[in-house]
């Protein structure tokens, strides 16, 4: 199942007529197989076909799992298959509201691809009491929609990001349609709020069509949802002011028939897919000349659908009740037990499957064929589909390094270059993605060979605008990480590039699809998708702009709190590190990586040749930076990890240098954060023995480092030398202007950290005392002269690294040229 | 300024006529001298009233700031002061696009409220150069809309929040109006998206009006924004789908003169107004049948509008390039700074402040009066409303604990009963906030005494929903958090309760409130508020419904990178602590309260006076628990932090007291965990005496925490006995669906911590290594009895504390109905 399906197959048209007999009877019967299938999921350990009358231990001792939305669920799946099959329509179905787990299921237990999957699944009687038992039972599967079921690339138990995960799967899959279904729960969040407008970010022609179902069912947990309770009048205007062209399907209330329903749906799906057809037969034959108004379907049925309306007097279809297990009491009272017998019967068991427990033929033949199966569609297993990308050589972009720190560049204006080739050599399936900081970032050497997709207006003053382009920009962070998620698991690559401090606004969408790796890792038919890569630029130590409220590095704390097989951090310290460290990320799988790397100009300290082993190792004594002799044990060892602290710790080391000859001071500089770690806790560790090879098992160390220090101190506490570590990093200090303000504020500062030498290397002596004054004062003259002039003294805005010496050049301009390159190349931050 | 109006001022009606010319020029006068004062901040460092030509040296070196939309929210703000003089209107302003500092600061310079709060910045020539210099300069003010910012609450740095301040600032507040800009950027993110739907959950009567102002400028940092880019009658579809009447103000572009802006603006505005006041009247004298349509306000002008339109050939005003500061070589090129300086002259500046750099009284007499100058309005500095809460005495809801667990309670419907009891002693400044889960989340009896607030329609079976209500449901974090904060913001009291694992979404939420909190800490005109309480249950142990997506303990680490100051997190093990820790939280001023407490049966171990003594001390030896003698040193201390971890901890100790009596065991349980930390580190922090004296400075501290285990090792990793400190807590282990499967796949169960005793405990002998044994087949057994029964095995399921022995009793119903009870109650899980 590893063929994407001929384009010609897609996008037809039909006639809009009624269902004829048999059609009907088999949608409906699906539905009620479906239905039946999870209501069994939900309550049977056993007696699965009720063969025998229903007894109390065939009903799970604990009840749990989502009944409210799963009816809905299976009704569209069933008559979404009947028009995969009449249009020979690839598709991909989106579970908006995830909960609605044992109805997935089903579904891919009718169509074959389950048990084809789990082969111990079987279906006949005793595969069903397996399918049945195994539902968020111990050991068995979750009650989610979740990387153990076929078909799905979206677990939605955190609500908000059905659309954007169906529309990062439609880029560049021209031919696929994929069916989103927003719950109206789901609806009031903010992420799926936003996500109605992807529909201005997608290429009619060169992407899929997302078909947007916004079920309302009326209720959530425990209350009725927003959309339900507005006029349908002012719902309409809402979709059509999100710019879509919405169709309304409502039925099954107060005991309607399911007949009437069906025809109802049937028609508004064929109507809808004709004239989706229709858009792309105008995309591809050039009469599309503005924005499609893309159809979208408002589903209104009752919550809980088909379960009993009235249970001890209560209300539960059609309420809020019906959310989860409608009837909790079937293995304690008799009077509950025969409802749950008469519910499971309703769906007349008998004529969906036969005595051994194999659906029946004629129903069985609403299954489309192969991988048209929903719950086979090798787009919703992205690994099947993953082609590796060309990767051009990085080499040809390497920052030319006469001596250490010699060439001052934009890192990330140097990324942007190669990113500029990555992007050409892959025309169709990568993607970068940004809240409208692409080119804040300094990647806009991208915009040479594409543009920003958009099919909103477009006017002439506009930049590198076009209805196709690899770059997608639109300010929500939530929009950016849900379209790359969805563009990842249905098998392509990608880079998410952000300011730091806000990437936590994704921090939980994050999480999601870290335990979504996680999980799949363990599946064997899940193959390795590409890993999900940030760039985070813009960070804590240059916001100049805009101080206080954009400093924030702490989404590195939070990403290694997720399971050690799944994340890597790296903090490239120069524009080579992080040439080869982007490499190095978008050949990975499977993984989360997070680079963080200033768009400021800052020294290049590595060739290419020392960066690329620099790199390989992850971390490393930088012997040209230190003053150790030879086979002697240095001193002091200088740590440091990220751009800011490097430099920070280099100009420490030339002052000790240059005022204490005779200390030995040995600089190690960290990329691969992880490396700190013990090997038995991280893939990437160190063992205990090479940590202590590098940073000594007893001599002070004094760490520099990007983030919050408790990190720093959280990775190492099993080291032998952690007692001597001492770690300087960001401390939530306030607002300032300067980048020296920043770092002396932080106490992260080149002074500080000679200071830190001196207070901790016993018996150094009188001239280390007078340094250490002068250190002092040099802080208050620092911070004097930045309230005197708006700008950082200049013996630490031009202090370059001694061996660069006279030889430092600015690459793309004089120091001038940094600040007005902000205001002309698309601002310097939000 | 610490009276609220007296409501017979507001909501008035008046003719809508053209400005007459004087009010026009007036109008106009104040709009230019905000625009020449925010150009000024942004460049100038000397020369404030240009009185002789400008010089390169009276550029600043470093142009930091965002000129884009500072006119417009300058044009607002003067067309504003007309309408709140002329209606004695009690108004607020949220500025959406808080990048606009320079507007802000402006205005409320001109209005004499920021000389009256920085009194050294004087309206005179020294005082408007002093103002110039200060922003975005080394030790002056932030460019963004700050705390430092009189007459705001909301900095718009992370943007997405204006909206759901807005209709925060306004429950409650029946007589403000608060006008909420809205950037046509932020409008792009989620959290806004979603907060046009507040207008239904605002009470017409008994709340403010929140009038949102979607100022469209067209574009961002480098692109156009998308509600600029679709056609003006999908917009107005859009905004009448989210149930507003908008008007549209249009012009300023190609030049056009703003004259006939100005004319447009007032005549939108006074018609809004109007329209407002005629809802406000049909609220008050009952003829309000329905939801109203409240009006909302499209502003289209140019972004940067008034800035030099083309610079070096190139558009900027009405184009991104205007986001920041369009003329970024002033200082460098005589070409640019004389652009600069026609610039300002454009505005006329002698026109506005006479030769001393007062402010022309007649432009001046635009400023309201006292309190009703936006700027100086005391809805902007909260702590000047607050009034305390009156809390009932929790002790009245006591949990009766006759001995040791020996009562088995839902600790959150305990403290559910006296939240009921809050709301009834106050119905006007207390509100509970949450996703759809105050009765998932056993509040439920809240609505005894108040209602949901509801302004959608209400249908005959529907349970405590109401136009106006102490509680606000709506499935989304980020409008909880939104509102909560607009709420605490303005001066009143607020529970937000959240499942665990999703109060993630709002991480970034968090950091900037924090943030805003440390920074009002330092600032003397700004008075305390109410701290932000959560309440985080259905937590990590238990989320039998859902599974590994729902299980994320990590809030609590996020929020302790924060400053020190500003945090607290409390872990209370039962309900009586429960109850002591949030009648503490609910009176504690200017902090972020993290309560975590389940929401399933559980024992309740302390009476409330022990409660009450322990939560003071915050952490403490649990005497009854362990077996060491008096005076007698431990063999180990037994730390636990959290409910499950302190049950399972209990377990733990009581298989140590009847199989190793000899043991001297310790049991130390921690309810504030700040209390880990160093004395130097947080002020809850211990001292290390004190430390060592509870877990003592040699033994073995085996420590079961709620979360993942780092956070204990980072709070103590400067602790003597650090070295001895083994912590258990989760680890991103998969998905599991009972209670005790889950504590067993952490390792954080009773018998693991009975095996890791024996482990570290040395000489203990042959009894404790059959022990040992036993622990581990005990382990095999309890997996294997829940993958054959689908339940706990009965042993752990129905372990009580022994001193509880028979007398254990389950208040609010047998086991069976622990699962029913979720189903009638609005279930367990989402």
């Amino acid at each position: 199942m590893t063929e994407v399906l001929d384009s010609r197959q897609s996008w037809s048209t039909r006639d809009v007529t009624p269902l004829d007999d048999a059609t009907l009877a088999r949608v409906d019967a699906w539905w009620r197989a479906a239905n039946y299938l999870s209501v069994g999921q939900i309550y049977l350990l056993d007696n699965p076909l009720l063969a025998e009358p229903l007894h109390r231990d065939h009903v799970k001792p604990r009840l749990l799992g989502h009944w409210g939305t799963t009816p809905g669920l299976n009704f569209l799946y069933a008559h979404l298959n009947r028009a995969i099959i009449e249009r020979s329509q690839s598709a991909l179905y989106i579970t908006g509201p995830g909960h609605g787990g044992p109805g997935l299921v089903a579904n891919a237990y009718l169509d074959g691809t389950y048990s084809e999957v789990y082969t111990d699944v079987t279906q006949d009687s005793e595969g069903m009491r397996k399918l049945f038992r195994q539902f968020s039972f111990p050991g068995g599967i979750p009650s989610h929609v979740a990387p153990e079921t076929p078909g799905s690339i979206h677990e939605g138990g955190e609500l908000g990001y059905a659309l954007s995960h169906a529309y990062g799967a439609a880029f560049d899959n021209p031919d696929l349609l994929v069916a989103a279904v927003v719950g109206d729960g789901e609806a009031e969040t903010g992420p799926l709020a936003t996500s109605w407008h992807s529909n201005k970010f997608v290429d009619p022609l060169a992407d899929g069509v997302v078909l947007p179902i916004l079920h309302l069912n009326g209720y959530k947990i425990a209350n009725p949802t927003v959309l339900a309770r507005i006029p349908e009048s002012e719902l309409l205007e809402l979709m059509r002011g999100y710019g879509h062209t919405p169709y309304v399907v409502s039925g099954g209330f107060d005991g309607e028939d399911p007949a009437i329903v069906h025809q109802r749906m049937a028609q508004v799906l064929d109507e809808v897919l004709n004239e989706i057809a229709e858009i792309k037969q105008a995309a591809r034959d050039g009469s599309l000349t503005e924005r499609p108004r893309w159809p979208m379907i408002i589903l209104r049925t009752p919550k809980g659908w088909t379960c009993p309306p009235v249970i001890d007097g209560k209300q539960v279809e059609d309420s809020w009740r019906s959310h989860q297990v409608p009837l909790a009491s079937a293995r304690d009272t008799e009077e509950h037990l025969h409802v749950l017998e008469g519910w499971l019967r309703s769906y007349r068991p008998e004529e969906l499957f036969d005595a051994t427990g194999r659906l029946e033929p004629e129903i069985a033949r609403l299954a489309p064929a192969g991988d048209l199966r929903m719950s086979a569609t090798p787009h919703a297993n992205g690994g099947l589909l993953l082609r590796d990308l060309r990767l051009p050589d990085f080499r040809a972009h390497a920052v030319d390094v006469p001596a250490p720190g010699a060439t001052i560049v934009e890192a990330t204006r140097v990324l942007g270059q190669w990113l500029r080739d990555v992007v050409e050599a892959n025309p169709s399936n990568f993607r970068i993605v940004g809240p409208d900081e692409t080119a804040s970032n300094r990647l806009q050497a991208v915009f040479e060979v594409t543009d920003k997709q958009w099919d909103a207006e477009i006017i002439p003053r506009d930049d590198n605008l076009a209805r196709a382009g690899r770059v997608l920009e639109v300010l929500s962070e939530h929009q950016c990480q849900g379209w790359l998620e969805g563009y990842l698991l249905t098998g392509r690559h990608g880079v998410f590039s952000c300011y730091e401090a806000f990437i936590h606004i994704i921090d939980s969408m994050f999480n999601q699809h870290a335990k979504w790796l996680k999980v799949t890792r363990e599946i064997p038919w899940r193959r390795p998708i590409a890993s999900l890569n940030y760039l985070l630029t813009s960070h804590v130590w240059r916001q100049d702009h805009n101080g206080f409220s954009h400093q924030d590095p702490g989404f590195i704390d939070h990403v290694v709190n997720k399971k050690a097989e799944i994340v890597r951090v790296y903090l490239p310290p120069d524009a080579n590190t992080l040439l080869v460290t982007y490499d190095h990320v978008l050949r990975s799988r499977n993984l989360v990586n997070v680079v963080v790397a200033g768009k400021q100009p800052g020294p290049t300290f590595l060739t290419m040749d020392e960066a690329v082993a620099h790199c390989a190792r992850g971390l490393g004594i930088w012997e040209w930076a230190g003053t150790e002799g030879r086979g002697e044990d240095p001193d002091v060892v200088l740590g440091c990890a990220g751009d800011v602290p490097t430099l920070e710790v280099l100009a420490a080391a030339d002052i000790l240098r240059r005022h204490l000859p005779d200390l030995n001071v040995r600089v190690v500089n960290v990329v691969d954060l992880m490396r700190l770690q013990d090997e038995r806790e991280h893939p990437h560790g160190l063992s205990d023995r090479e940590f202590d090879t590098l940073f000594t098992p007893d001599k002070p160390i004094i760490f520099a480092y990007h983030g919050y220090p408790w990190l720093i101190h959280r990775l190492t506490y099993r080291r032998t030398g952690h007692g001597n570590l001492h770690v300087r990093g960001y401390k939530e200090e306030g607002t300032t202007t300067t980048p020296f303000d920043m770092v002396m504020l932080n106490d992260l500062d080149r002074y500080r950290l000679v200071i830190d030498v001196i207070d901790r290397v016993p018996h150094l002596g009188t001239r280390a005392a007078e340094l250490r004054q002068d250190m002092v004062d040099a802080r208050l003259r620092a911070r004097q002269y930045t309230r005197d002039h708006g700008e950082d003294i200049p013996e630490v805005r031009d202090w370059v690294w001694p061996d660069a010496g006279q030889t430092a050049t600015e690459v793309g301009g004089p120091q001038a040229d940094r600040i007005s390159a902000s205001a002309a190349t698309g601002g310097d931050n939000e």
